[in-house]
């Protein structure tokens, strides 16, 4: 099969389970997303976009910006980062509580909240402008110009925010928040709430397919400091599912409970799959299957 | 550079860092290893082998073991062990006892030692044999009709297993183990004690590289189960570490407190290195640095 | 009113409420009990003993019993024993193995199972017999020749005990007990299946109201010491019910899975209530109901 | 001997372990205190009033304070207040952020930090103003119309106050403040900042030792409230050493890192007694020492 039947296959595939999937609702621009929404499009490291469904319109990407921020502080502050931040995947949610609180306010890794909101406390450090970085770094791999904070979004998570603060007031407790606590908590809303499709991250992944050349074959990251992200998002990734996502996936991704997952294929190139009904840990249900079929059918996986 | 002068040139690296591992001392015969020795063997999925340092000195598997145990049972009796077990990493060791509360006596991956007491009770009940099925299968793989277990070490471990036989009873309460307790733990001390040697270990991790295929062509395991198995051992293999070693290595492995770390490179082959003195999480502290610096040279990486 | 009359005033209390608890059910020894039953017994510090409902028949004493074993260990040994037990609440159920764990295998009190383990340890090298002495006591004390282990419940305990038997290895392996784990646990066993009734359990718990001076004039224990227990049984005598117990009835007290409470009022006498049927965390509801009614209502409470 | 007599014995027994104890540094104005300051006064129900030592000298109350927000809170709602807070102990420091999590954000008792920023919440808005009320009642109860709060002390705690404004957004999250944030931390600063002396705090205590009664008569609580606030006292008041305090000096009574405690005797009196070195779990070394020895010798212990 070439690509576009192997996206095929997989949009099917999904199509099978999309109604298993429930929007998040914790705030209400997320709340109403459509559940029968599926996108994927895949970029190719010599530069071949394809895509299916509903690839070309635009979702809340969350958590999947995580991924940018780590690697623009990494390519801005270099790796003295990981003494603020872990890179062991944390077991379990409310774990991350009573390990903040042995190991110090260092975050496991960089993929769970806390962990995000030191990359962001970092990256606002290091650019003075965390959101915009990762803007500006989406819209120049995707080629975008539209990407952009839907303010809306992040207005309510802000409303919703007080998990986050907590988070955020701890860490500084122990003095490993460097920025005012609300800067850092509006930067890291601000990030989680850009608008992008599933063409625009694809493209945006690529660097890490690229073993750290970014669209224009500059270098945004050493070739061993890609595959390390790679690794940390393998283990860590999506949240308490990371084993699972490895285990039936089996590719280094990161997933946002606006329904996005962007999964990469070092050497090869990346893939984003979007619909908006999560599973009971928070991953898109119809972009799980997808990339599962994709994987198993294809030869692209690491395993 | 060749195989051969890669793995020289991990041994000058692994050389280097010797001194700052301490063999584990919990039973005398592990406390007695000498520091100094090193071997690494790789073995591709065509039939190569090379080695070099102390490849062909036996030492003790310990939890290299859990690997075999876990492909036998799967092997043996299918998947639906997986509701026996689940293929999350478990975050931290003392997490381990409290997650076991809450998710009901069910261990959170089969790599951590809850997790293969329920595979040496489910291999031991599929088999009537547990560790007979693994000296077996080593033996087989490897052709090296010397693999034993050392019934030493196991009285050893033993006369040390309080912890182990806590958890035993700890699952056994929520009916998670099938057999008697003495039993499951008597085979799960035996193929603990197992002896082997880097060449011996690296061949009989080759079907895990051929996705299946047992070194007689044979299968052992379908090939998206073997890149399952994969998928785990990259997110839970080594510990509490297993982030640490995704990022600094890049391979699924399985590391034991004999100082010996099995990785796999899916479609490669397979490499053991081993080295008595360990780190704080009970790696091998030169067979970690002689990996990495492998997989930074070749491109034997799955990132 | 007079004692009887504050007797009677509590059952008829109790009886209302009786139907809202369950008996234990994971023996059957336990789940056969008539959760209708109910007796309250008074023994004031000069002599006085007065009864009602089904004050005269016998039950298994269950967790009551570590109270006495605490008691004779002290007398035997000394308070080094709190080197190998803390006397602090222990929060919540799951907490008592992370606690057992970071903790260095010391149990946060004598009054949860791996605490009584630990003093039935102690008791047990102290006199060679920890069940022994516990019976000799309760026989001493009560003038009730009768009272004895029922070996069916201790067979029944020690057939679902694997709970008790991992709490018990997790401390072996810190070095917390001293005797074969097996045999701690028979002790164990045999002192909670101790048969007694409410008179029995009032009369032998007076010690505690005479600041450490048995039935016999004898001192058992300094009057420090004595003070010392109450404080503790009030802290930690019931549970994750602990702080509720002391805010609805005010008194030191242990409870078991029996159905029965025994509750201390310093320098007044002791009260034991019983009735089979338990609430979600173990305590008897007609005896907490019945024991907060007589405290409301007479002047036996320390507050 | 006499009241003044035991008060001058337990200031000797005092005087020998002040240097145990250190001062709490995380704000300088507490740091700044003479840790061979010591003094303790008694009131008894009946108004006589005894003082040794440093007994006139103000300091800065604490924790303390939430003795009266719980009682204030309870005096002027009613007990729905126990629906959004627990009245059992909280086991260990670490403990109380899981148990945050598990049980929905209603914290384990009124007086660890979380449960008295609810009792804060309920009392700013049964009241509009919560530090206000608590100033008042200390004000009327010890007739010093020179209590109040050290606006420097306050603005202190704001400014190393990262590990409240966790605690306080986490219970947001849950719902469990019905307060802006900043409010609720602010007057909850303030109570705490409140100064007064082992005299007013003895004096202000006297409500709990005459069953629910004020200074002038009139009744704050029933004496079924009275009671159970000191059964919570008992229970929780000494945040992890609970246990310990009520083993060693067996009365109800709440510490301050300020180096008070306020201990209640009911139906006898107040013992309020204070030093600023601290010991580990942050309990006044010099006031435990005092208090153990006042109620070993006299009669004023609940056990």
């Amino acid at each position: 099969m070439n690509y576009d039947e192997l996206l095929e296959r997989s949009r099917d595939v999904a199509a099978r389970v999309l109604g298993r999937g429930v929007p998040a609702d914790y705030i209400p621009a997320l709340a109403c997303a459509d559940p029968n929404d599926f996108g994927m499009a895949l970029a190719t490291v010599d530069g071949e976009v394809h895509g299916v469904g509903e690839w070309r319109k635009p979702f809340s990407v969350q958590s999947v910006s995580k991924l940018f921020v780590l690697a623009l502080a990494l390519a801005h502050g270099g790796t003295s980062l990981w003494r603020r931040v872990g890179r062991e995947p944390s077991g379990n949610p409310f774990n991350s509580l009573i390990q903040l609180e042995s190991e110090q306010g260092v975050p496991r890794n960089p993929f769970i909240n806390a962990g995000a909101l030191v990359t962001t406390d970092a990256l606002l450090s290091l650019t003075g402008d965390a959101q915009g970085a990762v803007v500006d770094f989406l819209r120049a791999e995707s080629g975008n110009p539209d990407i952009a904070v839907d303010p809306a979004v992040a207005a309510s998570e802000a409303g919703h925010g007080h998990r986050n603060a907590a988070l955020a007031h701890f860490m500084a407790s122990f003095g490993n928040l460097h920025n005012p606590v609300d800067e850092v908590l509006a930067h890291y809303f601000a990030h989680c709430s850009v608008t992008a499709d599933c063409r625009d991250l694809a493209l945006a992944g690529g660097f890490l397919a690229r073993h750290g050349l970014r669209a224009d074959g500059s270098r945004l990251l050493s070739r061993s400091d890609a595959k390390r992200i790679n690794a940390v998002l393998l283990t860590c990734g999506t949240y308490d599912a990371a084993g699972d996502f490895a285990y039936r996936v089996g590719l280094p991704g990161k997933s946002g409970v606006g329904g996005g997952i962007l999964a990469i294929v070092p050497g090869r190139g990346a893939v984003c799959a979007w619909s908006p009904g999560l599973d009971a840990v928070g991953n898109s249900v119809g972009a799980m299957a997808a990339l599962e079929d994709f994987t198993e059918r294809s030869d692209w996986s690491v395993f």
